[in-house]
């Protein structure tokens, strides 16, 4: 299979799910509807929402079946990026080459944009068409992993981790936890609760949750070594900034060249804990490899 | 019955309820909990977590039952508050009598405080538990109910249109809209989805839906007069502060009087609409009377 191919394929199947998730949202004040909006447009790669429809098709399911998922998984991190890029936090001017949410719309409807992408992620998430591939009670357990993947055990937790170390030196150990917490825990659900609406077996599950973190932590160290060598245009976004904000990070930990060996082994175990999947896990396997050599 | 000694008995349950909210959540970094604990625990009058337990009662059910979802409604509200006074929004430094969140955290925790708390909150209403009384699509039901009144169709879009009408002259449908938004969804939905864990038949949801909204609105209206004629010491914050930010309220717009009236119109509306219930409904019926006489 051709990964960029598969990949440009189903971002386009997520961007026009997006580009609906208001449509029967009548009652959204227009100001702040247009602010979600452009955020959630603003491009991206669609890593979660892709991840969560191949873990659904490497057990067997229905990709589409999982887009009310998908995008659910889209618009939370959305909304991590649009208060991650605040004056309070990172203070980012730019996000996937646009001004960032708070430059076009002003702080307080920054704020609230990412609080409505997060509640209605959680209304979409009860959208009744889930249930024609899932129990009501099995749809309740995805919620809660997600919840908590999202919230102050998970990404949100992992924000604040990340607000404390400013400036601070942190060791391996530290690091590898604040990415767990930040982007791991939500990559993670992203693979496992595609797997549920898929129907997947405890043994795929456990397997699945393997591969989610391994590819979680590749994927953020890939981010680390593209702040380094990456290209501004191609990134949307300014290169060295880590460097500037004076950002722990696995190069400046490890050093380049062991940052990518870090990554190349977690991409090596994460393909290798596929190994009860047949071929239709194939795409979680080239989205392994893709995440640790892609350019943006 | 007592209304007072009511309030004051459900409200030690509630907050005793609060204290063990994060008890079972070992993971979440101590900065962020300690954020979080901070303005959950910093009092208040908990009106949505005892609707949601008076209107479990009124239609026979237990009120101790719905307390993962009063939790999870005061954990909203918490989030809301924390939120709104940030110097972006409100700019309020004194909440409940105590410094505001950002005042004592600073503003990038004060966000992510209301980040976890909302994320929380839908993580605490997957909680097994409510599964004893309710069944896993009716449980779903109420995370939809619940998600759309918090979402940009409900309070987030309420902060929203505030925001937007800062310093403008609004009329009586563009003010009433506004608090159907920012305070009565999430008010009329804590009295509607707590009848639904007790049990409630349609047509009861039906009038409490109706005494939802008219109590909701009447709230509102009596915050605006105390605004105005309030004592600070009991209200914990400052009193005036609507007309020096130059908000539209129902005082400035129709005047002390009228709004006084229409407030006790309203909870007459809020009492009628009750009719067909027996005496179990008496807690709802008082605490409408309570919220138009109330000094804090």
């Amino acid at each position: 299979m051709n990964i960029e191919q598969y990949l440009a394929e189903q971002k386009t199947k997520v961007d026009q799910a997006l580009l609906h998730c208001f449509a029967e949202e009548s009652a959204i004040p227009a100001s702040l509807k247009e602010a979600m909006e452009y955020s959630l447009k603003a491009g991206g790669k669609r890593v979660r929402p892709i991840l969560a429809m191949a873990s659904c098709e490497a057990v067997g399911g229905t990709p589409q079946a999982v887009m009310p998922l998908a995008c659910a998984l889209e618009m939370i991190h959305t909304f991590s990026l649009i208060h991650d890029d605040l004056p309070a936090m990172d203070n980012d001017n730019f996000r996937r080459g646009l001004p960032t949410n708070h430059k076009v719309f002003g702080e307080g409807i920054a704020v609230l944009a990412g609080d409505g992408l997060l509640a209605q992620a959680f209304h979409l998430l009860c959208k009744p068409t889930l249930l024609d591939c899932i129990s009501p009670s099995g749809l309740l357990e995805i919620m809660r992993d997600v919840a908590w993947a999202t919230g102050p055990s998970g990404m949100v937790g992992g924000q604040s981790l990340d607000l404390k170390a400013e400036g601070a030196h942190l060791d391996e150990t530290a690091l590898e936890k604040l990415h767990r917490y930040k982007t791991g825990r939500l990559i993670s659900v992203s693979v496992t609760s595609g797997a549920k609406v898929g129907g997947a077996t405890p043994e795929q599950l456990e397997s699945l949750k393997s591969y989610g973190e391994k590819v979680g932590l590749a994927f953020q160290i890939a981010d680390d070594v593209l702040n380094v060598e990456g290209d501004a245009a191609a990134l949307g976004k300014s290169v060295g900034s880590d460097a500037v904000n004076k950002k722990s990070t696995y190069p400046s930990l490890l050093g380049l060249e062991a940052s990518k060996q870090k990554a190349r082994t977690l991409m090596a175990q994460a393909i290798a804990a596929l190994e009860i999947f047949d071929a239709r896990a194939e795409p979680l396997r080239k989205i392994a490899e893709y995440i640790v050599v892609r350019k943006n």
